[in-house]
């Protein structure tokens, strides 16, 4: 006995993707005309048949979206991601959808894990987080036509040639210029950004949103992500006699940083602002950029869900919403 | 044509739950051999026969465990929960299993969406968190036969007859207990503990072991957890000339508001150790009980997964795991 055509052996004939052959047959009114002709010929040449019990369960389920989790790796700024996870968990169940998470500890086992997920039927859409140059997942993702939104611009599309899709980011940039503006206004005009070493593109995008503001000869300074190296930066400028009114940061453990470098200097007239509004810095009374997940969240969603509330493969691959974060002062 | 039995109706005709009944389909080597014969009678009395289109699909899937996300609150100590939901969703995965999350702001809400889970045949555990007296949740699961784990005790069990079920927790009366030893070994006798009003039963709990090891006339302070209600009870104490050589706190957020009463007050002699060992209390140099929240996840899992890996409605509903935790000293 021949074995059965599969989606798959119609999507080769059609010359589309899997997920287009999923869409003609569940929600055709958003495949151009032309196309779903062509899938319906192939099914026809083909005597493709959905397996109609796998389906008549499959639509019993709700919708599922997987979600990566990385292991929890301590450090104060990893708050942000978790209250993203939380907040998308609770507006997808608000529509009767599902969120399954999963751990993966790097690019390529997280393309394992979803293969596995699409294999078993698991999921019917992925949000991808912490994007980054050349994100292979991207990609992968892309080719297979899987719906998916990520948390994270394709950074470096131009250069490295990563396919353009759907995402939704903070204005880190304007978040920090407004951060600088405050800190002009209130503390002086010598105002230091402290960052990470340049090249990751969420830290280079928040540091020019300071660049933005101050002169050319403003002080920059560059620690790794981590309280003790910003400690140690911030007190070596000030050891140094360099002149600083302010201290505005790409995130809230290294302003915790350096306000303990401050505070240990005598000159707790320093303005120190954070990025991220963690606990932590909300404990210490740290003024912080807050990056609003939940609005991160409700972006998310809106480009996942078509126009009849169905996961689709969203707007033609780039749509993309910016969220502008809010200077809280304390 | 009659409508065809179910496991249901076996279960009622058998006397027993829907899981056993599952059990003796899935795994009869876990059931009692008269139970067993019992359902097999029943079984072949109404004719049942699994749905094997069901089945098989089913069993093509990896078994799912649905845990519950609280909405994001803010404050310090919420990271101690997305630790554990981080562990166990990398130690599910080690075991092909997936984690399923969902949002409820209530026990009520949240027994509806395990309903509708179970309903949908989209999961096959639970774990539930954070028990509490009278804990409708654990009853409701245990009335269904659902395989589930708690994180956290069936406080109160006895006084409000909560079923007695399966459970993983931390001995927080064990590390208040250590902290409490360290103290007057280092800082003098004189310990005050701050923990919550009294009632919550983590928190009695730990005041248990403060007071293990101090006189009845030592100083215990409380307040809602919070940063500032915790800064003003030290400060007031503190202000009222009581003898104060070290505060053991309930949690970070309490021990990052006596730590600031400390030093406003002049008092850095003070030695202030916290509960949860937090991003926040690492970075501002406190020590603190640390939960192991990855131990807690292994906990969960040995007792929610039978000798063959399988999950099951585990070793008759009332074993448990106490994880000792460990104090960090800073």
């Amino acid at each position: 006995m021949p074995k059965a055509p599969t989606v798959e052996d119609v999507a080769r004939v059609a010359g589309v993707s899997r997920q287009t052959v999923s869409n003609v047959l569940n929600t055709p009114g958003i495949v151009k005309p032309a196309t779903r002709e062509r899938v319906e010929r192939a099914i026809a040449d083909l005597g493709y048949r959905p397996h109609t019990a796998a389906r008549a369960l499959r639509t019993r389920r709700s919708s599922t979206i997987g979600i990566h989790l990385d292991p929890y790796a301590g450090g104060i700024s990893g708050v942000v991601l978790d209250r993203f996870v939380h907040a998308l968990t609770d507006r997808a169940g608000e529509r009767r959808m599902r969120v399954l998470i999963y751990a993966a500890r790097s690019a390529d086992e997280e393309i394992e894990r979803m293969r596995d997920l699409l294999d078993g039927g698991e999921v019917d859409a992925f949000v991808i987080t912490g994007t980054f140059r050349g994100d292979p997942r991207t990609r992968w993702l892309d080719d297979r036509g899987v719906p998916f939104v990520a948390f994270g611009r394709p950074w470096g599309a131009e250069e490295t040639g990563t396919p353009d899709h759907c995402w939704v980011d903070v204005d880190g940039a304007a978040g920090v210029e407004a951060a600088t503006r405050h800190a002009r206004a209130v503390a002086g005009d010598a105002v230091a950004f402290l960052g990470w070493p340049a090249g990751s593109g969420t830290g280079d995008d928040r540091e020019r949103g300071w660049r933005a503001v101050v002169g050319a000869s403003a002080l920059r300074l560059t620690a790794p992500e981590g309280v003790q190296p910003a400690r140690a930066v911030v007190a070596e400028a000030l050891a140094a006699g360099a002149r600083i009114d302010a201290v505005v940061c790409a995130s809230d453990t290294l302003a915790i940083g350096a306000r303990l470098a401050v505070a240990a200097a005598g000159r707790d007239d320093v303005l120190v602002i954070g990025f991220d509004n963690t606990p932590a810095a909300e404990a210490l009374g740290l003024s912080s950029v807050e990056q609003l997940p939940e609005e991160v969240a409700d972006g998310v969603l809106a480009l996942l869900l078509g126009p009849t509330g169905n996961i689709v493969v969203p707007h033609e691959g780039d749509a993309h919403v910016l969220v502008e974060p809010r200077l809280i002062l304390r």
